[in-house]
């Protein structure tokens, strides 16, 4: 299965394909669309729309995660985060793939194993996992490819429960 | 010149076309674009995104005026139509459109004189100067009327003085 993972933000949205086969998974491709405050807000989000657009067209994944906005004490850059959000799932909307959206702390849970690891715990477990022999470059890249992990662990924890419940078994049992 | 405004807003985003001729002004289409919490964020995004798009295929403005995010105590609307302009902006920059972005107060400024204007004032005067026989429904329609004309004024103002500029005409003079 192909899996899109985004990492939404105005100045630098990180992209990565993933693709995962059975428990292995591996990376296909991760970039990250920049752009700088000196260009107006419609050429910013129209860069971010036309490159999630290319990385759909280009790499065909079956589906898309992307991280949701941390309400925390900055609301000035929560709400341009949205902004980015609302320029990349629009372009998920015109390709028609299914979305799943993760909070930053379910990502680091489903890819630490807690949702309060750092930076460096990220790097490392998505390192290991995916067999990379360097730090996914350049920065955003790694969470677009823990967003993409998280959506597929996910996706196979509810896989196998689907599994499970027509089987008839149970937890515990 | 013909001219799409944009009152953002997730739940509803109200668009507005009008046509501009010297100095004066009337309304070709307006119609709002709904959706409900129901439904997923990248179906109501979408929505937005295309509809935005068919707007401007079908009535080709030659540029766009949205409404700015109101920072206020909701915090959490604020996102959500930050959402909503991401994927509005996204459209306006894929049919590469030239784009104003103004306050609510700028537009009630232009549109009725005064930045503390409400709701009614800002109808009666749109009546006014489109020359409408009805209020514009559905709700949302006024607020993206006003986008327009907003932009339309401040364009008209900043082309006389460009030319007074040109011809060495200054204030007070």
């Amino acid at each position: 299965m192909g899996l899109l993972g985004i990492d939404p933000g105005l100045a630098n949205t990180g992209w990565a394909v993933i693709e995962t086969r059975g428990s292995s998974a591996r990376a296909r491709a991760y970039d990250v669309i920049s752009s700088s405050a000196d260009e107006s807000l419609d050429v910013r989000l129209g860069r971010i729309y036309n490159r999630i657009g290319f990385a759909i067209r280009n790499y065909e994944p079956d589906c898309v995660s992307i991280e949701s906005v941390y309400f925390g004490v900055n609301t000035r850059s929560a709400i341009w985060t949205a902004h980015a959000r609302g320029a990349a799932i629009a372009a998920v909307a015109s390709a028609g793939l299914p979305l799943g959206e993760y909070t930053p702390m379910q990502i680091k849970q489903a890819v630490v194993g807690t949702g309060s690891a750092d930076k460096h715990q990220v790097t490392y477990m998505i390192r290991s996992i995916l067999e990379l022999d360097h730090d996914p470059k350049p920065d955003h890249c790694a969470d677009a490819l823990a967003a993409a992990l998280c959506h597929a662990n996910l996706s196979s924890t509810l896989a196998t429960a689907e599994r499970q419940s027509r089987l008839g078994i149970t937890e515990g049992i």
